[in-house]
């Protein structure tokens, strides 16, 4: 059976001649053995709530995973996907992408992610079960690492974390081959691994890899542990090949015809190219047999569980009409009241409506709870053997945590959001990258969004940040402007379900600034018209977040010197780049227009256009209050008058332009 | 001594009424007890390159950095300086950041930082020791870190490297206070710190952070090790605190004048705020005195050493006109011979030439060295023990590569470049940030820039990452057309001081496309005319690295229809907006414009104006051959023919444009 895997993945890479086989080659006993005796999964039905997870987190092996799903009879892969090994439109690509086949339980391929993700679906597994009981939810999340993924950085924030909350059924199968693309291992490692993980509350223990009984025998062991677990499969990579087997050459290329007729001979697998004899298929057939059986039993179970219908609730992931009609209250309300609070102020007060709305969305932060203001009256922590809450103390870990939230939102039904400052999105990146690749509705509430934040200096002020997060592709990045805004868009980022969104929030108080008494959810267009310009336009002001007020504090005196300055507010470039031109034009009318952001000014002369002008950052921020900081770099309502009328000082105006440049 | 630290740290945040009492105030025992017995530093001379190093990985603690440079006399650190802490323009920024303030090793604050930049200091240390021998190098590294540190990803990848080099001259105190911002750090963490730092082959132990002959102890011991060491110093956050010791709400705000008060009160501190008694001050200098005359020693025995001026030749850090002379030959060979490869492999056929007109160059990369082509002949590896070398294997390790980097160059005197792929600069950004604020010359080999890489995928494709790096303030980011660029950009790499720099490098072969014999280095003014249009410009091509060549392509097609296209090569968008306006507008010109990237637009709109056309990636790569995925995308000279014609349509053509659109 797991020459099966070696002799699909050689001929994939050859005829591709493109690919990994090595780790295939080495990984094939662990993971037939894995299959075989232990893994419950329904190809028939791939999306069965309560399948084991497996995730391939050394995401170059794939065609490990398109062998097996093959083997396996998963509808969607046929030989001839495996034969289109990482061409144009087929399923098999260079690395497991989620969505592309049936099965792909997360998209590996960037290394450490495969395992922290996995720590967010063995977390969801145990908070899924505190909810419904062991008799609907009771699975476990295989993980085969490679060495990569454990020198990673973020692998220590992920096992630290599963061994803090005890994920008991979390278990990692390392193929340590101690080989990596530069050679040995030992080149630049010299880490204990099994102390490493036992240090951080795992249980660990090394096999020989190509010793079934041994890998048996430590799998099951791990099944019953209540820590999680690492078994260290001492193996040979390229395990198999006539005369390659242990060398990093097999890693990462084709091994070439020769060496594959060698290795025919050698494993006596006398069968032409991607040709799987009719007992081997059979018997990786009965597998899937197995997990069909188990499905069927579950289905029963949940069939007479008392609790069915929460539960099929909870998994279509819908919060309903009453979260919309509660925020709909709570705009109305706030704009009522004219709250004037910082935005992160505000998201804490949406939150705690959606909160009471809807039990799917988990908080979290990466230890900056009272910054970022991500926890609500309804969000009680978790903790190791206490799972029914609804907070998660990530720690001071940002990437760990994006990828446990890929992971909580991957095995359902939660909707995740996490905080940090908006500049430490950067030791996020790796993992919210998979958010937005993945098409996973994860939300990152990322407070002190600018210089805005003061004291704390350039270390901790975000200036490239929004540019970055807007050059990302299906991410949305929202930067309201005061309380109405971030309602509307925490509205959105729950609503758009295969996109994961940005909240950028100001540290510091912003007015209320909606005016109007129209009830739609105006920041769902990405622009608006905030104030217009009564009657013409001498000119356009575009702004996000807090430098609205001040575009909407220079307008007002603009107009004073009758000049009139229409105030776009614009919380979401994604959203307004998806509207048709003719709302877009009007949005942004004809007279020269300015910018005004607190941050760099990529991507901004899409807005303003050549002639237009940009007030904001140009380099790194400083120390300093807030108030003093947004003077030193002359982002300020004089300068945005300035340049207005020195914009359109072509069009004489006299008197009524001294006397404000006097003023 | 300690309660110095301590009173000056309370009065500055109360002053600012911002910024963190509770970790100068926990570990100004710990500190006070390293500077006392162990550091050597001239407050006179703070470059003295033998100087012990200290780095405050725990940045929020920063008040701790000022008083002790305030104390030991240190000219830029006045009383006044302190009581201006996190104010505009005072070299008390809220965290240290580098080159505000005389001594401040780096940059710290994002947490993780400053402990894996340390680990690439002690390297240094011990590479400078192996070429001139330990009576001109025999120093320490000393990190104070806190929980902070050693919970972000980022301090594993640091933390094995180190102890896999033995870097026996690095100690990191962990200031173990049990607290992180959201309360105590059970609720995230069980980590054994311990154990996990002696399964990364360092020596760790617990003493009572309060016990001065404690702490001395360990410090004595540690500096005997052969293995870089970790002392958990046991300590109550905000220790001496009236009533508030041990509470988080010591962390990250002023403790209020009735605590500071009482706090006097109790620890017997009689004095008014930022005043510290002579014995106490005379205490302090006594450790600058101790520097001082070690200093004297060293320069005598540089004075006496044979290698004197090979020393003082390599710290200047100058390549010197020997490798200027060197790149021109190289260009113009290849310009010759019509070198068409890949610019990776231009890269390292540059490295040649660098590597071997200066020794200051140190190579690596994060495992991908065949793929980054980052090694040359003269680069041999660097192992524990035998430090001569000049290449790094640095592991999977992006982030504690780069942070490693950081750390080789504020060290000095190296010039560190490093590779990975431009997709995996994300999981680097931390620290590539550092680079830039800290203005160090640190460049980032990037190689496979963009879905030109094939069948790798999605994961592996940047797209947004280019616009990323873009939008960083102080970073080159060059993209390369051929050859000649290549060398270009390396040139202006190394001799941009004080900027990192980013070569966004292809991984498929590339035509040699510069044209004419002007020998100088046009990539410096950032972009230039490639291809003139004979006699007028009916449209500009704009495009950069593997793109350029598309746009050649079209330019040549268009011709054959009479149509004039300019083509501008862009491999540096930084260095073009630093170019007089003159010269921006003649390169770029008033026909209609076309940009040409294999990435993302944002920014683009900056150069093709509002009429302009944008041919690139709209969304993420895929899975196939790289030709594939050219065509799939509609990155063809094809597609830039049209794109022309229908930009230029309004000037009628005739038959012209229409035998190129049958063509």
């Amino acid at each position: 059976m797991a020459n099966a895997i070696r002799f699909l993945a050689m001929d994939a890479v050859q005829k591709a001649n493109s690919g990994h086989p090595g780790m295939p080659m080495g990984m094939a006993d662990a993971v037939t053995v894995l299959f075989h005796r232990f893994l419950n999964i329904d190809p028939s039905r791939p999306d069965w709530p309560d399948r084991d997870r497996f995730v391939l987190s050394a995401g170059h092996g794939s065609m490990l995973l398109y062998a097996v799903h093959h083997l396996l009879g998963f509808a969607d892969m046929p030989i001839e996907e495996l034969q289109a090994f990482r061409q144009l439109g087929s399923r098999t690509a260079g690395h497991p992408e989620y969505g592309h086949a049936l099965g792909i339980e997360t998209t590996t391929g960037p290394l450490g992610q495969g395992i922290s993700t996995a720590v967010g679906m063995a977390l969801a597994e145990e908070m899924v079960a505190a909810r419904f009981g062991r008799s609907l939810c009771d699975h476990y999340t295989y993980v085969v690492a490679g060495d990569g993924c454990l020198q990673e950085g973020i692998s220590h924030e992920a096992i630290d974390l599963a061994g803090h909350l005890k994920l008991g059924k979390l278990i990692v199968l390392w193929d340590d081959n101690e080989i990596s693309i530069d050679g040995a291992t030992s080149l630049s490692t010299s880490m204990n691994q099994l102390e490493r993980f036992r240090a951080a509350g795992w249980d660990a223990e090394a096999v020989d890899g190509h010793d079934c009984e041994a890998v048996a025998a430590a799998i099951a062991k791990a099944r019953l542990s209540d820590m999680p677990s690492l078994i260290a499969c001492r193996t040979r990579i390229g395990k198999g090949a006539a005369t390659m087997e242990g060398s990093h050459k097999t890693h990462g290329a084709a091994l070439g015809d020769k060496e594959i007729a060698a290795t025919r001979e050698k494993l006596g697998w006398h069968h032409p190219p991607f040709f799987v004899p009719g007992d081997i298929k059979s018997a990786w057939e009965g597998i899937a047999a197995r997990g069909r059986a188990k499905r069927a039993e579950w289905e029963g179970r949940l069939a007479a569980a008392s609790c069915r219908e929460q539960y099929e609730q909870a998994i279509t992931r819908s919060a309903g009409e009453d979260l919309a009609k509660a925020l709909a209250t709570f705009r109305e309300e706030h704009q009522r009241k004219a709250t004037k609070v910082a935005t992160r102020q505000a998201s804490q007060m949406v939150l705690e409506v959606i909160n009471g709305a809807t039990e799917l969305t988990i908080g979290g932060s990466a230890d900056l709870t009272g910054s970022n203001l991500t926890m609500t009256s309804q969000t009680q922590p978790i903790a190791r053997g206490s799972f029914t809450g609804r907070y998660i103390h990530y720690g001071i870990r940002e990437h760990g945590m994006a990828a446990a939230m890929n992971g909580l939102s991957l095995h359902g039904p939660f909707v995740p959001y996490g905080g940090t400052f908006l500049v430490f999105s950067d030791y996020a990146r790796g993992a919210l990258r998979l958010s937005a690749l993945m098409q996973q509705r994860v939300i990152y509430v990322l407070t002190h969004d600018s210089i805005g934040l003061g004291e704390d200096g350039p270390t901790h002020q975000p200036v490239e940040h929004l540019a970055m997060l807007r050059a990302t592709p299906n991410l949305n990045v929202f930067r309201p402007a005061d309380i109405v805004e971030t309602a509307e868009c925490w509205e959105i980022a729950l609503s758009d379900e295969r996109t994961p969104s940005v909240l950028a929030l100001s540290r510091q108080a912003l007015p209320m600034l909606r005016t109007g008494s129209d009830s739609s959810n105006r920041s769902a267009k990405g622009a608006y018209v905030l104030r217009g310009a009564d009657g013409r336009r001498d000119v356009t002001l575009i702004a996000t977040g807090s430098e609205v007020e001040i575009a909407v504090a220079a307008s007002n005196r603009l107009a004073e010197g009758g000049v009139h300055a229409a105030v776009v507010s614009m919380p979401c470039w994604e959203k307004f780049e998806s509207q048709d031109e003719g709302y877009r034009r009007d949005t942004l009318g004809t007279a020269p227009r300015i910018a005004i952001e607190a941050a760099g000014r990529l991507g901004w002369d899409r807005w303003i256009g050549e002639s237009g002008r940009f007030i904001g950052m140009s380099g790194f921020g400083a120390s300093a209050p807030a108030g003093e900081l947004y003077t030193h770099f002359g982002i300020t309502a004089e300068n945005v008058v300035s340049a207005a009328l020195a914009l359109i000082g072509s069009r004489p105006r006299g008197e009524t332009h001294q006397q404000l440049e006097e003023a």
